[in-house]
Order: structure tokens, then C-alpha cells, then sequence
């Protein structure tokens, strides 16, 4: 027997018709039920409900085999007790569905009765080619289809966008990703819990991923690589054309220990995967903060900053201070600006601000500035070739500065000649809304919420430089 | 000349009647005139408008003397050219002002003659024994009154309640510290910007809010002490009976030389510092986020946990992975669960999350619990004597959770005779404000938005014990 084909995912993560397999008739927050009426409701993707015992869910038709569902179906998710699943597949196999998300649990984390049933599911899978993601995973969610086994009012559903998440642990999916995603408006145009990642992984996504145009970063979620899949990955990443953002979840003695436990994740030596990562050319987060912050950055698709070399402006001295005492840690180089760059400097600014700002880097222009000044400073900034990247340091409240501010400096970017990554900081709350939303117009400038984040997001295009750097 | 007392400040925080010297008849957007404006509109306060020329704002009474106001002025904010600022600090104690804010800038800030300027006001406020705050500030903020020179509109106002600030940056102050404070639900009884610190310094304010039982947390933002303060100010935080939480910006390379230009702080060896800090029992935030995580906890009243010794109750896997992975960096210590406790926890769990649940420290409940298992545990932990805080991990869409679940939670923690401090993570979105509010009832327990931040909140109340560690 062959071994499955999984070039193609797309009947998982852009389905036209698809079946769900295991829905109560009777309870409305049983799992099968519940991802039965959300892509009813919801999504794109024509469902239909089958449970052996056939009937009515709300008024809809429950079909009882899967061969009566009057459409050609790319995809089954099954979410029945693990000891059905292999007949359920083989079924699935005959009716030639083309993929399979098993949701159950009950396998190999079980132990060696459960490994046994999972090796089944892949002899099945290898016989019908039929690829299947999980099992014990909570699926997948696209802008065609969303079988997370939640309640979609309980979820914050993600934007549309270009990144795409693969996560060990269906949790931090969709609760550390997707709901901080959703905070900081980073779009999704895929995500997916692999669950025992059985056969469908993190190489099967990332190939897949790689080859979709709709997706421009791809996140990973990572408690362990099986064995060889570690080195297999890292190979893949370096071939990539995509940015790739890596979260490891499991690094210290008592998180290798929880991950045992959860995922059955081998301890692995952290400092040396680390290396590799980097060496492959993978942005590594070491924070589940950082994994959002980096992921805002490079999904705006900001050039990587190789050597480090940054501004900082500011309209606030202290401010400047914490973003200054931030650059060490996160290897950023404050630029030394020349005398005649001071001046320049100076000189473009009004009188009264002139007289007051600071012109060492950062650059703290004071709140005596009006839009126009920042605008202008930024401008220079952009054209002195020391520097690679900038970060503003924006506080709203100073009352020459106006609610324009945002689309102004957005303006400065994209109409300049020259492309170096701009990020800001703004306090994201509600009544600054107009502002960060003109920063971030055409994903000119990613607004961070916090001093840190900002000097995070310019971390990040470091280490995306150090891969193009590479590539040289 | 006996040197001003400054031990009562109530006149600054919590004046009757206010003069604001130096308003524009014409535009609304001077900042003398924003002062006025605000506090004539929002705030309890008596506020009269000063400008020689008289004349009215919008219908109301410019006085074109100090002595022409028909009322005991218990507060005076000076915010006028800084030459003019000696002779109507003179004015003030003439006409029996009992405190100043000087906001004008230009004095010790701008060298050698701006020093002559300020030793000058100095002078004056010994001679009348008239406290002022600055020069070169934004002022205060407290239930009373508001003298930050910002429109209210632009700002994020903090809620009532007992915590207090002093800052050496203004934009940090409103900016850094206030909006997050917003953001989290952190209450403020006082929030001062103390400027060049002629005068009234954070030791000033240390010894005031001690003694004011508004106040339980007293929050600092420092860029540099001046001669011998640091030391005074360390003395008088070890026999504080508030908590003391400070960040100190300036700590790096970068940071020293832009807090020199910002405030002429002076750099300091910060590893001596810190440790002289933690002595004295004061609780030092190493991020502006620390700073707001910290506030949180211990403004809820929470006890130290002097040995770090937690459990971690989760019902996602991978949330207890990311938290555990945190433990050694925050000094905290997963307790070793004894093969009784572990089996005690199992018999309280619903027949099938018993099966799956893992209760290793971090304990994984699963998303298969109902709110019962939940508290059930939490209470079981609570009477275990080797845990002394508890750090509960709450992913709000498992859809057998309540909306309920955040306050039966908190009735466990309050109703029980056992007193440990209990924190939890779940986002902050507004979709989850019913269970955020629930688990903050009555200060029980503070709700945190990232893992990170719940360890972070553990974190300092292990740095809080070491204090009482200390006493004891």
C-alpha cells in the first residue's frame, strides 16, 4: 500500500460539502452538534448531519449513512467514541470522501491500547488515501468552514487575513492565539489543532501552508517533534518561502514535565533546538506576548532589520527612557546620529519644541510638537541610511497633536521611496481607535499596546533580517 | 528661616478652592485654561480663574489678583513664563495659599540659571512656608481635583480607589501608568508627577500617603534619585506599613544617558539598587507590564507567599505548559502533590474529566469539568498545607462552564477560613466581562490577560512575603 498523498489539504481547509459524523439529536451543546449548526449558520461550507439512528436536528435531515448525503463530500469530521472511529474512516474511505478531521479522543495519549487503534486509523488511511488530521484535536477553522467543537459566542472569532496557525494544544489555539489575535486585528486565513498529529503535522502544514498564496506568515504552537520530525521541519523552514513564527511550549523542567503529561512531548535539549530554529531561519517567540506582537509585525510583511540598527522618536522623555533600557535585551542598536543629522533635525522643528527636544537617540521631540513635526522627523529618519528601522513612541493625549495623526504618518510611509519597517506604540483602548486604525491603514505601521511590545515587534524583523542575512 | 513642613499635603490632593494663575481668555487649549476648565466642569473643587487682564472665560470670572477671590485658596497651580513664577509664588504665601503646583517648565531642567531660579523658589516657600510641587510637572490627580494639563477627553481616567502614585515623568505617569491602571480596573486614590522635585519628592509623598488610609499601595516611577535621597527613601520604605511598588527607568546604557537628557537623573549602579530595594521591602517591577500586574495583586490585598510554593488548576493542557514553563523564572516552586492529595483530587472530579485529568502540579482538570470540579478543587487546594497560593488557568469556552463560574470561584476564596491568595488568567475581552467581574468580586480574586501576567502577579507576592519573611 502507498502511503497517503498529503500535498492536497485544501478539502479540509476549503470544503464545499461536508459531513459530520456523531450529532445528538436530542442535546444542542453536544460537540458533533454544535459544529453541525455553526457551519449551518455560519460558514460557506453546505453541512450535513449523520447519526445512525437518522431523524431532525432544528427541522434539518440527520442521515443515517453517509452514502444517502446527496453531495460529493471533501470532508468528514468524526466525533464519535474512539472504539467506532477506524469503521467510521473505512466508511468514509468507501464513500470516497477525500479528508478526515477525527476529533475523538482516546488514542495514543491513552497509552499502548490507544496507539494501536491510531495505528489503524493510518493502515485505513494509507489503504483508501485518505488524509486525516488528529485524532484528539479540536480541528480547524478557515473563512469556508470552523469545526472547533465550541460555541461560536463563547469564541473570539479571528479577522480574515495572511496568517496561517498550527498548534499542538487546541487550548492555546484558541484561546492564547486566536483570542489575541483577534484583540490586536491580525487576520486568519487558517488554523488547525493537530491534536496526536498522527499523520497531518506540523511538515504536512507548513508544505501546505508554503504553497498557499492567501497565507504570507505561518505560526507554529510546538510541545515536541516526534522523533526525526524536529530536524525534518527545521529542513523544510529553511527552504520556505513564507515567514515562519515558532512558539515552544515545554522549555523548563516543570513545563517539560506538564507537556509529558499533555501531549506526550519528549523533553528536548532547548538550547539547541533553539539554534537551529534560528539557523533555519524561524522567528522564535519565547512568549506567548511576543508570539502575538511578532506575528503583528511580520504579517504587516515589514522588512527584516539585519544589523539591528534603530530609532527611536518620541514625544515623551520617559518614554524614551523605558524603550532605551529595552534595546540591549532585545539586541536592538541605538544609532548614534551625527551632528549634522541633529541639526537637520533640529531644524525642521517649531521654535518652541526645538528649544526643549532631545536629539540624541531616542529622539524625544517633546509634547510642544504638532503633527507636522513628527511627520517630518520621521521623513529624516527615514533618510539616513545608519538607520534601518523606526519606532514612534506615540501618546495621544497632548492636545496640539491631532486625531490625524495616525493616517498622516501611514501617509509618510507608504508614500516614501525608501522601505524601512515603521512600527508605533499606542495604548490600544477604544477612544484612540481613529489613530491606531490610521497607523495601521494599508499595513503601514503595527500599533503595539505596550513600550515593550513596540521594541518586540522591531525584535522580531531583527530576526527576520538575520535569515535574509544568511541568504546573501 | 525655619524649612517649609511639608507633612500635610491635603491642601494639593484634596483642596476646597483652587486659583489657576495663568489662563488665556481666548484660546481653550492653553493649558491653564484646560486646568480651569476641567475642574470648573468635573471635578468637586472650587476653582477661580487668574490673569491680570481680568475679563471672563465663557461667562465666568477672571480675578486679575489673587486677593480679589472671595475665598481661602488651599491650592494655587502656577503655570505661567517661568521668570514670572518667583513673584507669584510670593503672591501665594502673601495671600495665604497653603500649597503650589508649579507646572511651568524652565527652571533647573534648563541649567546652571534655571537653578538659580528654582533655589529661588525654594527661598520663597521657606520664608511663607508654602509647600509647592515641580516645577515642571503635569500635577495631580485625585477624587478632588485634577491638574494634569490634558483635556479629560484624551485621557483614560482612572477609577476610585486605593492605590497612589508618583512619578518622575509625566507622560509615563498618564500614559504608561494611569491607562493601563483603566485598562485593568485598577483603582487610584492619588496620582502625582513631581517634575524637578524641588521640594516635594517621593519621600515627601512616601510619608504622606503612609499615613493616609485612603491609600494601601503606593506605586513609583523613578528615573534617579537625587544625593543621599535614594538612601532617606529607602530608610523610610522599610518602616512604611503600605506595599511599595516601583519600576525605575534608566537602568541600561541607553536608558541612563536618556534619562540624563530627560530629567538629569543621575545613572546609578542598578544591581546595588535593586537589592537595596528589596531589602527595604520595596516591591521593584522590572517592565511597565510588571508594574501593572503587580498593582493588581497587591492592591486586591493579597497575602505574601514567602516560600513561592503554588499550584497551578488548569483546564487546558497547554496553558498549564506555558504556565509551568514560567515557574523558575518568577521563583515560584510547583508543589509535589503527595499520592493521597493527588487521589483526593480524583475522587472530587466528574466520573469521565477524572479519567482524562492529569494532577500533577500543574494540574489539568480538562475541558470535560463542570463549574463543581472546579471549585471543588480549588477548595481542596486551598486546605493543602504545602500550597501557599493558588494560580487558576480559566479558558472561557468550554461550554460546560457557566457564566456563573467566576463568582462561585470567588465566594470559595471569601468564604473560606483558609486565607491564600488565589489569582487567575483569563482574557481580558468583553466578551468574558461576566466572569472577569464574577472572579473580581469583593477584591477575591484578580483576574489576569496573559499567563504570563497571572505568574507575573504570583510573582510579587512571593516578593511581598519576602518582606514579612523579613519581620517575622
Amino acid at each position: 500500500v502507498k502511503p497517503v498523498d498529503l500535498e492536497n489539504l485544501d478539502p479540509i481547509f476549503k470544503p464545499k460539502n461536508m459531513a459530520v459524523i456523531g450529532v445528538s439529536l436530542k442535546n444542542p451543546l453536544f460537540p458533533g452538534t454544535i459544529i453541525y449548526n455553526k457551519n449551518l449558520h455560519e460558514y460557506p461550507v453546505n453541512v450535513y448531519a449523520v447519526n445512525e439512528r437518522g431523524g431532525k436536528i432544528e427541522g434539518n435531515p440527520v442521515y443515517s449513512k453517509l452514502e444517502d448525503i446527496p453531495a460529493e463530500l471533501d470532508l468528514a469530521v468524526l466525533i464519535i467514541k474512539a472504539k467506532y472511529v477506524p469503521a467510521a474512516l473505512r466508511n468514509c474511505g468507501e464513500a470516497g470522501v477525500k479528508c478526515c478531521i477525527v476529533v475523538s479522543g482516546g488514542f495514543a495519549e491513552m497509552g499502548a491500547n490507544g496507539k494501536k487503534l491510531e495505528d489503524e486509523l493510518i493502515e485505513i488511511s494509507n489503504q483508501y488515501s485518505l488524509p486525516f488530521m488528529g485524532p484528539n484535536c479540536i480541528g480547524i477553522h478557515s473563512n469556508y468552514v470552523d469545526t472547533f467543537i465550541l460555541p461560536s459566542e463563547r469564541l473570539a472569532t479571528p479577522f480574515p487575513g495572511n496568517v496561517a496557525v498550527v498548534s499542538q494544544s487546541g487550548g492555546v489555539l484558541i484561546d492564547q492565539i486566536l483570542s489575541k489575535f483577534y484583540e490586536r486585528q491580525i487576520g486568519v486565513a487558517a488554523a488547525a489543532s493537530i491534536g496526536n498529529k498522527a499523520l497531518i503535522n506540523e511538515i504536512t502544514l507548513l508544505n501546505y501552508f508554503d504553497k498557499i498564496s492567501e497565507v504570507d506568515t505561518i505560526v507554529f504552537y510546538n510541545e515536541g517533534f516526534k522523533q526525526n520530525a524536529g530536524k525534518a521541519f527545521i529542513q523544510l523552514a529553511q527552504t520556505s518561502k513564507k515567514d515562519i513564527i515558532l512558539l515552544k511550549g515545554g522549555k523548563s523542567k516543570f513545563g517539560a514535565q506538564a507537556a509529558k503529561s499533555h501531549t506526550a512531548a519528549i523533553a528536548t535539549n532547548f538550547n539547541l533546538i533553539s539554534s537551529s530554529f534560528k539557523q533555519a531561519g524561524i522567528i522564535e517567540a519565547i512568549t506567548e506576548v511576543e508570539l502575538v506582537t511578532f506575528t503583528k509585525a511580520i504579517s504587516f510583511g515589514l522588512s527584516g532589520i539585519p544589523n539591528g540598527n534603530i530609532a527611536i522618536l518620541s514625544i515623551s522623555g520617559g518614554h524614551a527612557v523605558l524603550a532605551a533600557d529595552l534595546c540591549a535585551y532585545y539586541k536592538l542598536n541605538l544609532v548614534k546620529l551625527t551632528d549634522e543629522q541633529r541639526q537637520i533635525l533640529k531644524d525642521n522643528l517649531n521654535p518652541s519644541a526645538a528649544e526643549i527636544a532631545s536629539f540624541d537617540n531616542p529622539i524625544d521631540l517633546t509634547g510642544s510638537v504638532i503633527d507636522k513635526d513628527i511627520e517630518d522627523c520621521l521623513e529624516l529618519l527615514l533618510s539616513f541610511d545608519s538607520i534601518e528601522g523606526i519606532v514612534i513612541l506615540l501618546v495621544p493625549y497632548v492636545p496640539t497633536i491631532t486625531m490625524q495623526i495616525g493616517r498622516r504618518l501611514s501617509n509618510i510611509v507608504r508614500n516614501s521611496t525608501i522601505k524601512k519597517p515603521v512600527v508605533a506604540y499606542l495604548p490600544w483602548l477604544a477612544i484612540y481607535g481613529i489613530i491606531i486604525k490610521g497607523l495601521e491603514l494599508g499595513k503601514s505601521i503595527p500599533v503595539a499596546h505596550t513600550v515593550e511590545e513596540a521594541i518586540q515587534m522591531m525584535h522580531s524583523l531583527y530576526l527576520k533580517g538575520l535569515k535574509n542575512k544568511k541568504k546573501n
